[in-house]
C-alpha cells in the first residue's frame, strides 16, 4: 500500500487531501512557502492517532512536519512536497487545572489566548505571551520556545513548562519530566524539546507551570524621544535602575510613521523613538513613577496613566506593528537579541545596515531584553538577493555584539544557513546527533533549523 | 607511556597521586564511597589544563570523574578505582560582572557563598541557595542542578544559567547557550548540561543569569503545630492562598528533637512539628501578616518578626538540621519532591513506612516547592539493608503521588538503581544514547547515573 493508503486505512476521515488546504499548509505567517505541497494533513485527535501516524512514517520512511496553528515566523512548521503535515489543532483538550499546585495539563492544539480565559476563571496565568497569543497554540510556543512581551519580567516558555508527553519518530510515548517545581532526575529532556522546533518528536500534553494573576493597578508610560539612540539609552537605564517593568516596548521613527498611517493619527516627527512601559504588581505605581523620572532625564516627553484601559490604548499603537508593516508589503520580521547594554549599539548597526544597503528597516524592540524586530518590506513573495545579504549583515552584527540570531522565533528553514555560524560547527554536529537519537531516519522536519551539512 | 605518566608530562604538578587525597576523593557528603582508588587527581587551573585532561583520558580510554568541593550527596562525584578525578576547586576566577545586563561569567570552582560576596558589593545576586552554599561550588550546583530553599519564589539553577562552555570527552571546547535574556539557537544544550552530573562533560565557563539584591523587610513567622500533618496543610494552605514566601521549611518532630539536643534547647512537644516561613520584598510586611493568620487559622501556634536577624535566629534551628542529624549516626538524606498539595499523603507515607519498618525518619521539607528530605540514620558507613528498603518504598510513593526520586540532589550512584522505575526503559535508553553523543567511549562519570543497562 502507498502512504497515503496507510493512513486512510488507520485513520480514515482524520486524512485531509484537499488541494486547498494543502496548499495552506505549505506556509506560515513568514509568508515563505516550502516547495512541492504535502502528501496530506491528518487531523490528530488522540495520543493514538499520533502514534498511528509516526508508525506509518517510519514503516515508509515518509517526512512528518508537525504543525499548529501556522504562525511561526521561520518555516518550521511548513510542509513540502510528499511529505505528512501531522495538525494538531484538533488536540485541544485541558486535562486538568490545580490551582493549589500552579500547573496545568494541556493537549498542544489549544491555543495561547483560549487556555488564559479559562486559567483566569481560576485566578490563574501561563505567562508566555507571545504577540500571537490570540492565534498560536501551546504547542507552537514550545516548539518555537516562545517568548513575548512580558519576558523579562514573567520569563519565556523554557521557564514555564514542567513536563512534556512526546511521541517519538517510531511511534513511542515518552513521559518528560515533573509534576513538581524541583526535579532532577536523569538529564532534562524536557527543555531539549523545547524549542527543538519538531525534530525530536511530537508533543501530545504538556505539563505547564502557571502564575497566579497579578493584583493591583498595571500603570503605562510612555515617552517620546528625539532619536531611536536615546530612547534604547532611556530603556537601559530603566534596566540598570532595577525598576521591573511588566512591558517595555521601543519603536522607532518608522515603525510609528506606519503605524500612524494605518491607524490615521498625526504623523510623528521625523526621527522620533517612542518607549512604552508598563509596571504591575504591588510596587506598579511607585516603580511607574520612578520610571518616569528616568525616562524624562533622558530628554523623553513622559505620559503616565494608572488607568489599564488607557494603558492597552496606549499599547494598541504598538500591537498595530504588524498590519501597519503588511499594509507596505511582504515582511521578513527579524528577531535578533541581544545583551541590553548593547541596545543601543545594535539599533547604530541598524541604521548602518540601512544605509549600506539603501533600505528602510522598521524595527520595534522588547527592550526589557534586548530582543529586536528588524522589519524588512519588499515586494512580492520571496524575499530578493538584497534583503537577504542585509539580514546577513543584521546576524552578524547581533553575533558580534554578544547577542544571537533569534531570540524567539526560532530557526526554522529561514535562519539555517547562519546556525552554525553562530553556535559552530562542532556543536552542530553535536545537535545534529542529538536529533538522530530520537529521530534515527531523520523523517522528523526534515530540512529545518540543520538543513545542510553546514 | 601508562596514563599517568601521559598526565604528568602534560600536566606536571598539577597531578596529584598522594594516598590521603585520594582516599579522600572517593568519597563525597552523603558517606557513600567509591570502590577501590582513583589513579589521579588532576588540579585545572585552566580550560587547556581540562582541554589535556580530556585528550589524554581518550587516548588512554580512562573514566574522568569531575569533582568540585565533594559536598554532594548521591555520590556523582566520587572517583572509583583507575579514575582520573579532574577537580575544578582551583578554577574560581570571575571573568566578568554585568549589572546592566545581570549576568557573571565565572569559572565552576569558584564557591556559591564567595560569589554572592562579591556579587553583594554590586548589589547582584545568584539566587540558587542550596543549603551547601557556604562550601558547594557553583560547578557543583550546576552539575547537580541544585535547588535550596529560596526555590518556590526564587527558583532553581536551571533558570539561573544563560549559557555553559563545555569540554566535552575528546577535549573539543563547546560554547553552549548565550548573553541574552532570549535565545532559541538550536536545541538547548545549556539545560541539558544542567544537572546532568558529569556525564556530557566539563563545564569549563558559565554565563549566570543574577538578580538585583532584594531590598526592604524581611519578616519570619514561625509555628508550631500539633502534628506533622497540620503543619504540612497549613504549608498548602499558605501556598494556595496566592501568597508568596521566599523560605518556607518544615520539620517535623523527631528532627525538632535532634535539633533541640544539639542545641540544648528544651524538648518540644513529642508530635509537634514545625513551619518557618519567611517574606521578602516590597509586600514583606503585609505577606507576613496574612500568612500568620493562614497558620493560625490551621492552629499553628504563631509568632511573627520583622527584625532580619532575629529572622536568621529563628531560621537557624532549621539550618541546624544536618549536624543534629549526624550526631544520630550515618545518614542518608533523601530527597523526594511531591507536588505541593500532595505533601500531606506524602508524611502519611512516611509514618506508614516507619511503622513497618520499625524506623524513626527525621524529615524536613522545602514546604513552598514540595521537596522532602527524609533522614534515614543507621551505623557504620554504608546503609544496612532494611534501610535501602525502606527507601525504596519512600521512592514508590513519591513518583505515585506524581512526585520524583530527586528533587535537587541528583541520581549520582546512590539512586540508579530506581531511575528507570521514575522514567521508563525507552526514556532511560534514550537518556543514554544522548550521553554517547557527548562521549562514545563512555569515559564520563561511568556507573554514575546511567549505571546498568537498567
Amino acid at each position: 500500500m502507498s502512504t497515503l493508503d496507510l493512513l486512510r486505512a488507520a485513520l480514515g476521515e482524520l486524512v485531509e487531501t484537499d488541494a486547498a488546504s494543502l496548499e495552506t499548509a505549505r506556509a506560515d505567517r513568514s509568508g515563505h512557502a516550502a516547495p512541492g505541497r504535502p502528501l496530506a494533513i491528518v487531523h490528530a485527535e488522540s495520543v493514538e492517532d499520533v502514534q498511528a501516524v509516526m508508525r506509518i512514517a517510519t514503516q515508509t520512511r515518509t517526512p512528518v512536519v508537525v504543525r499548529g496553528a501556522g504562525t511561526g515566523l521561520a518555516g518550521a512548521a511548513n510542509g513540502g512536497d510528499g511529505e505528512i503535515v501531522l495538525s494538531m489543532l484538533r488536540m485541544t483538550a485541558i486535562h486538568e487545572i490545580r490551582a493549589d499546585d500552579l500547573l496545568a495539563v494541556v493537549e498542544p492544539g489549544i491555543i495561547n489566548a483560549d487556555l488564559n480565559a479559562v486559567l483566569a476563571e481560576h485566578g490563574l496565568w501561563w505567562a508566555p505571551d507571545p504577540a500571537s497569543r490570540d492565534i498560536s497554540t501551546v504547542g507552537g510556543n514550545i516548539a518555537t520556545g516562545a517568548g513575548g512581551l512580558l519576558c523579562a519580567k514573567y520569563g519565556v516558555v523554557r521557564d514555564a513548562v514542567l513536563g512534556l508527553d512526546l511521541v517519538i519518530s517510531d511511534g513511542r510515548l515518552l513521559h518528560l519530566g515533573h509534576r513538581s517545581v524541583k526535579g532532577v532526575t536523569g538529564l532534562d529532556l524536557t527543555s531539549l524539546v523545547i524549542g527543538s522546533e519538531g525534530t525530536l518528536g511530537v508533543v501530545v500534553s504538556a505539563t505547564l507551570k502557571l502564575r497566579r494573576l497579578v493584583e493591583g493597578t498595571t500603570c503605562t508610560v510612555t515617552a517620546m524621544f528625539p532619536d531611536v539612540r536615546s530612547a534604547a539609552a532611556a530603556s537601559s537605564a530603566v534596566t540598570a535602575s532595577g525598576a521591573q517593568p511588566a512591558i517595555m516596548e521601543l519603536m522607532d521613527a518608522a515603525s510609528l510613521a506606519a503605524v500612524a498611517a494605518l491607524l490615521d493619527l498625526p504623523a510623528p516627527a521625523s526621527s522620533s523613538a517612542q518607549l512604552t512601559i508598563q509596571t504591575d504588581g504591588p510596587a506598579a505605581i511607585a516603580e511607574a513613577a520612578q520610571i518616569a523620572e528616568i525616562l524624562t532625564a533622558h530628554h523623553g516627553v513622559t505620559q503616565v496613566s494608572h488607568d489599564r484601559v488607557e494603558g492597552e490604548r496606549m499599547l494598541a499603537i504598538r500591537r498595530s506593528m504588524h498590519p501597519a508593516m503588511q499594509k507596505l508589503g511582504t515582511t521578513l520580521i527579524e528577531d535578533v537579541s541581544v545583551p541590553r547594554s548593547a541596545m543601543p549599539a545594535m539599533f547604530d548597526e541598524i541604521a548602518r545596515i540601512e544605509k549600506e544597503f539603501s533600505i528602510t528597516i522598521p524595527t520595534v524592540a522588547h527592550a526589557g531584553d534586548g530582543n529586536l524586530h528588524p522589519n524588512f518590506i519588499f515586494e512580492g513573495e520571496e524575499p530578493p538577493a538584497v534583503i537577504w545579504a542585509a539580514a546577513d549583515e543584521l546576524f552578524r552584527a547581533a553575533i558580534a555584539l554578544g547577542g544571537t540570531l533569534t531570540g524567539e522565533h526560532g530557526i526554522g528553514t529561514l535562519k539555517s544557513r547562519w546556525l552554525a555560524d553562530e553556535i559552530g560547527q562542532d556543536q552542530w554536529q553535536l545537535q545534529r546527533q542529538i536529533t538522530r537519537v530520537f529521530d534515527p531516519l531523520g523523517i522528523l522536519n526534515p530540512g529545518k533549523v540543520f538543513a545542510s551539512d553546514a
